[in-house]
């Protein structure tokens, strides 16, 4: 457990045995998971917002248009608390009060800053579309100046995280167990159909399918 | 447009071509998407909570353990954004900058309040129940008296949400049609996979597979 990640925010009160604060068991999440969460409170209300989102080592990176009201909240320093969810199954016990989700779920709390610094931009930028298709920055035109200027790109250390798991199949009570109705588990996977190409896309290049993550 | 659901908090301020404040479309999100992403303030710092939730005519359902703090801030009427998202595709674009998501998200607000009467709580249980499997409430053992009371139901009205949808191809920019690379589309979606059955189902049971939604 990495200390730094653990504060009365990020500490497990429910089922902590689900919990943890592994870098690498969060990273994991992260890196797998392709919609945030970002959640910040305006005059004490609320709102969730998804978004697309990177990792690039100890950072998470958000972006939007420049003229996104709550993303300029967001990069004028706000608290945050971006969590990213991957949905992995359905859990059907014997009884209704065991059924459940499989899920992997980490939530990073902090402050956010806006990326100010070009070079850090441009990487940051670069990362958010490789969550689209792998190696896609480098097959994309590039963003233009102008195209840098006109999105915001907010920075949040990844210092104060948790990640909470469920796995596996249903806990049922003991005395439940020969109740007359199936029980288990069914996985889930988000999973690509048939890519798509545009209507104006040069023959020669429908057959380059995508690579996907 | 439903004037009700429409509020300062509701308005589309960018894209509002992507925005919908239809009931058949709110409800339609709501009813496919499995989890929400619960979002409340504590002493003005965000918190955003994945949840099991269930729609039952103009009410959302949320739960959890008795215990749950956050849980318990909503069922006091706290302000909640609650933010349910289903991720449809990956948008690559020629460009860099007009890649995304394709998406279906709604965002309802309002105050949270717990649900005492106990035939509409165990109404919002079965339903919760419901949206693991369809009709798996009236299969499994039902809830005991002290399984209700130990679960906190909170209920949200439906009556200040928006929808936000993007589909379709990439958006290119007309000078960017010629540049070498695939640009399309590609679908994504949340499959099942083979149920598993606990390791304790009786042999007779194993073959009964589940009727998913």
């Amino acid at each position: 457990m990495d200390a730094t990640l653990k504060t009365p925010r990020t500490t497990h009160r429910r089922n902590p045995s689900r919990g943890s604060h592994e870098r690498a068991v969060i990273d994991a999440i992260l890196d797998e998971g392709l919609v945030a969460h970002v959640g910040l409170a305006v005059e004490g209300r609320p709102f969730v917002l998804p978004m697309v989102f990177a990792r690039v080592g100890d950072a998470l990176f958000l972006h939007g248009a420049r003229a996104s009201r709550l993303l300029g909240a967001s990069a004028q320093g706000a608290e945050l608390c971006v969590t990213v969810t991957v949905l992995d199954g359905l859990v059907l016990a014997r009884s209704a009060f065991h059924h459940s989700m499989n899920y992997r779920a980490v939530m990073v709390f902090g402050r956010g800053a806006e990326v100010l610094d070009p070079a850090r931009k441009r990487l940051a930028f670069d990362a958010l579309v490789d969550r689209i298709a792998k190696g896609r920055s480098r097959q994309a035109r590039p963003a233009s100046d102008h195209e840098l200027a006109a999105t915001t790109v907010v920075e949040l250390a990844i210092d104060e995280a948790s990640a909470k798991v469920r796995e596996g199949g249903p806990k049922d009570d003991a005395g439940d167990v020969a109740w007359p109705c199936w029980a288990g588990h069914v996985p889930l996977r988000l999973t690509p159909g048939t890519p798509i190409p545009a209507p104006d896309l040069p023959l020669q290049l429908t057959r380059e399918a995508p690579s996907l993550r």
